[in-house]
């Protein structure tokens, strides 16, 4: 155990680094874009010299040494230099760049249309509805439909998706989706609990930033697990907020388990003041669907260590392995009854991923429960400074909580569309998890649910060497080289965080069964001669 | 001068304080909702009593006393308490409630539609084909609206507006963003300088972020006409940085006077850093539209003292007044040559003005020029965690950017509609000036642009001392009783600034002309009885 300890001690001691390069929170994991900080220092020095050239009088005010440090220090792995570089390369092949590939095949992102994915018609026709009102004369459009288009128009002002909602959004969207709640938990939920966004990220971001940075003289620390989706890590960085991350245990399938939780925060209270826990299910990069009994134990220690709960729950759709099932935090929580059914809870919910994967139009939902009820009355008026969320991402939302029911017009194709999305991702989950278990040296746990896997696989000591020569995570190095030999883009171990001496990727299983096909077979002869190269 | 420097310190002087009760940055101005930090105090003493009944294992994580400070200062009027309170009036009459009128009349905010303006057709078919492509395939669309439809789907990875954008929009978005603005301006635009937001707001809240909250020991201070737009004393509070109010001279038409600007700069060095400077131009709440020879001397000052530029420029297509004309900063100052055309500049667009009012709608870009590159690299970071503004939001936009030509199908709707809305606006704006300038105690003065008028009236001595009795502002006093008199909700002086002794209230000129009129009559009426009232 100690051994383990001073690991963890390695991953997550940086934090309190005043190094210019130091990431804010948790900081090594991160670390992957480290080559560009150190490209854009020499950028500054670059930038020195040519402004002493150009007039003083207009020096630049806002320079990387007297910006805000927070944004500084935020990272989002997601979208980090290896996307970069995948446009790039993206651009040279539009360009006639002779490359051993003809496209890059973006496999970072969750981004299901991008990668063929159709849309559900349903929900297109219904937005087209609301955008353009005189289609509600034509018969082309299914009765459902229209009915659905005139409920969002009328909670519209004027009629109009162009008129600003409430800030939490249309009174009566947020009631359905209180209903949807109801309906899926069995436990009643209260539509002015409710609150509308854009997009998970946005009501993540609005929750998270009620806490205090620093509380009795230590930063407010926020539990995350490793691995994590670097949304929390950005965020928690960007508010001065300090990240404890908690090890998800990869040989018993990405278990959370509660002596790890235990002994995160025993270590992590010398050092900060924790506040929240958050908890990813069904997890991202991992997969794991977390059962029932687990997450009573979650609830217990988040309250017995009054921590705030953060629920994101945005993959509650995507369950794949036969004896998975997915539970909600809230219903839990209040099935256990007193004193769990009055913790305060916040659960995240997007039109971005499900079977709908609409990520463009930025929908999504929080349902925050239990709030003192002045930190209620402050979250409402914080939101309201920007307005409303776009109130087509709220019709998006609606659809997803309200789709058509049996007997009405729209059901049947509704449902093949549904069920052809979510069957073809539980066959391409399982093809994943089959071909890197195939590959020596790879290691994937079984993907029961979200969009991703998250191999781990062992690398040659003279690659280790070359990372460390380029100032690399290993897991970065090899990213870098698979998307330059092959064109496909995922995103390395280091964005998400790693156990020390453990490399992975984060891939998505969003590509169409064909052209995941051919880039598992490409993968597989990539490691091949990756493995040699550095033998 | 002296006497009205003691008064400028009245109003602004309250920034330091430490209590609860005090609000950031500009503090006095913005105090309209005291009355509800006060309810909210006795609501936390109930809340406590409510704490001890249930299991002290689960006391609430989040309390007034625990949170984000700077969340609880931030206020925003355009959304406070008199907002709510007119909500539950309109709910009061759903219930048959009898009151002396039948309706709200929202002239608090800026939404067009929400008032009766109709919708752009050009902008909303676009819309409805890019949500639902099959479309495309229908003779009712005409083709220059196909081919925009066909344009921004194929800037769209997989060909949907539900995939992801890269963080900044579009590149075929920004390049007509560019396109636009270089016509516009006769002065090169870049588009890697264009990022798309989820309205104005969005962008004007990434770029204020990057700001360092303290510099040299002091807090970075932000410059914002007083009046101004609640946005930014809201962001300024959460980003705990400093307001620093400047008076518009209201003698002048709100004139924006560079004396002024010297001297509330230089009050402001004892106890803050200057980095920056908004200018909202046409004007928010107050309606004037800035010569060519003001804005040379704006940028000018900004230069000299090394302040960031923040141009408002929301309101770039209402423009009324015959002699005034919208001259964008960008364009002054490349105009005006080194030094001031490489000073580090932001200027925001929005769809939710203008001819087309799509507030709902969500989009908007900020053009970012002259940005050190490494702090621009940080930008393009820190927004990725959000991933992208809403795509519909982004097509929003192209539309506005790239509208139909003389010679394209839709040319002639295009112009009746949007000729419609500003010729009636303009006309709507001359009217609301007469009619508050045909008042006894109002002056009004002339609207040369954007939406709202932001008159003056005066108060008689005991309508001061009731107000005084409720620790309200008198304007907020007024704003109540109208609004429960009439159903006419306004926005309180207080909300934007105003200087001591006098007192104002922001309307939109937005309610359709039979409607306004009717709104004015009940106005006059009602200021008669008010006066007689407190006589």
């Amino acid at each position: 155990m100690s051994s383990r300890l001073m690991k963890l001690k390695d991953v997550l001691g940086r934090s309190k680094t005043s190094s210019p390069l130091a990431f804010a929170g948790v900081s090594r994991p991160f670390a992957e874009s480290r080559r560009s900080f150190i490209a854009a220092r020499r950028h500054v020095a670059n930038g020195r010299n040519l402004r002493t050239m150009s007039d003083s009088s207009c020096e630049k005010c806002l320079t990387l040494d007297n910006m805000n440090p927070h944004i500084k220090v935020m990272e989002y792995a997601v979208r980090g230099p290896l996307v970069i570089r995948a446009g790039e390369i993206e651009k040279e092949l539009q360009n006639g760049a002779q490359k051993p590939f003809n496209e890059v095949i973006k496999a970072n992102i969750g981004d299901c249309h991008a990668v063929g994915q159709k849309p559900i018609t349903f929900i297109r026709q219904v937005l087209a509805l609301v955008a353009y009102p005189e289609l509600l004369k034509d018969d082309k459009f299914p009765e459902d439909v229209k009915e659905r288009a005139r409920i969002v128009l009328g909670g519209c002002r004027g009629g109009s998706v162009g008129s600003y909602t409430d800030s939490p959004g249309i009174e009566v969207i947020r009631k359905q989706v209180a209903h949807y709640i109801t309906e899926r938990d069995g436990v009643p939920s209260n539509w002015e609990d409710i609150i509308l966004s854009a997009g998970a990220s946005d009501g993540i971001k609005s929750v998270l930033k009620l806490l205090k940075a620093r509380v009795g003289g230590q930063k407010a620390g926020i539990m995350i697990p490793i691995p994590q989706y670097p949304l929390y890590s950005a965020s928690i960085a960007e508010f001065n907020l300090h990240a404890i991350g908690y090890y998800l245990n990869e040989e018993k399938n990405w278990s959370l388990e509660l002596d790890e939780l235990e002994r995160s925060l025993k270590e992590a209270k010398s050092h900060c003041n924790p506040r929240g826990i958050v908890i990813i299910n069904p997890g991202n990069p991992t997969g794991q669907v977390l059962t029932r009994e687990n997450i009573e134990g979650i609830i217990k220690f988040a309250c017995k260590e009054k921590l705030f709960l953060f629920a994101d729950e945005v993959y509650q759709h995507n369950i794949y392995a036969p004896n998975s099932a997915f539970h909600s935090f809230k219903k839990v929580m209040s099935e256990m009854g007193p004193p769990y059914s009055n913790m305060e809870l916040a659960s995240f919910m997007s039109c971005s991923k499900g079977y709908m994967g609409e990520c463009g139009l930025r929908g999504g939902y929080s349902e925050i429960v239990n709030l003192d009820p002045q930190v209620k009355a402050m979250l409402m008026k914080s939101i309201s400074a920007m307005l409303c969320p776009t109130v087509l991402g709220q019709a998006t939302m609606y659809c997803v909580v309200n789709p058509p029911k049996p007997g009405e017009p729209s059901y049947e194709q509704f449902m093949e569309e549904k069920c052809g999305v979510l069957d073809s991702l539980k066959s391409r989950a399982k093809m994943v998890e089959e071909t890197f278990n195939s590959i020596p040296g790879f290691s994937c746990q079984v993907v029961q649910g979200a969009m991703y896997a998250f191999p781990q696989m062992k690398l040659p000591p003279k690659a280790l060497e070359a990372a460390k020569e380029k100032k690399m995570d290993p897991s970065t190095l090899y990213a870098f080289e698979l998307l330059e030999s092959t064109g496909i883009c995922i995103v390395p171990g280091a964005g998400f965080g790693q156990k020390p001496g453990t490399y992975h990727f984060r891939t998505t299983i969003l590509p169409q069964p064909e052209k995941l096909k051919a880039m598992l077979d490409m993968f597989k002869q990539f490691h091949v001669k990756f493995v040699e190269k550095y033998s």
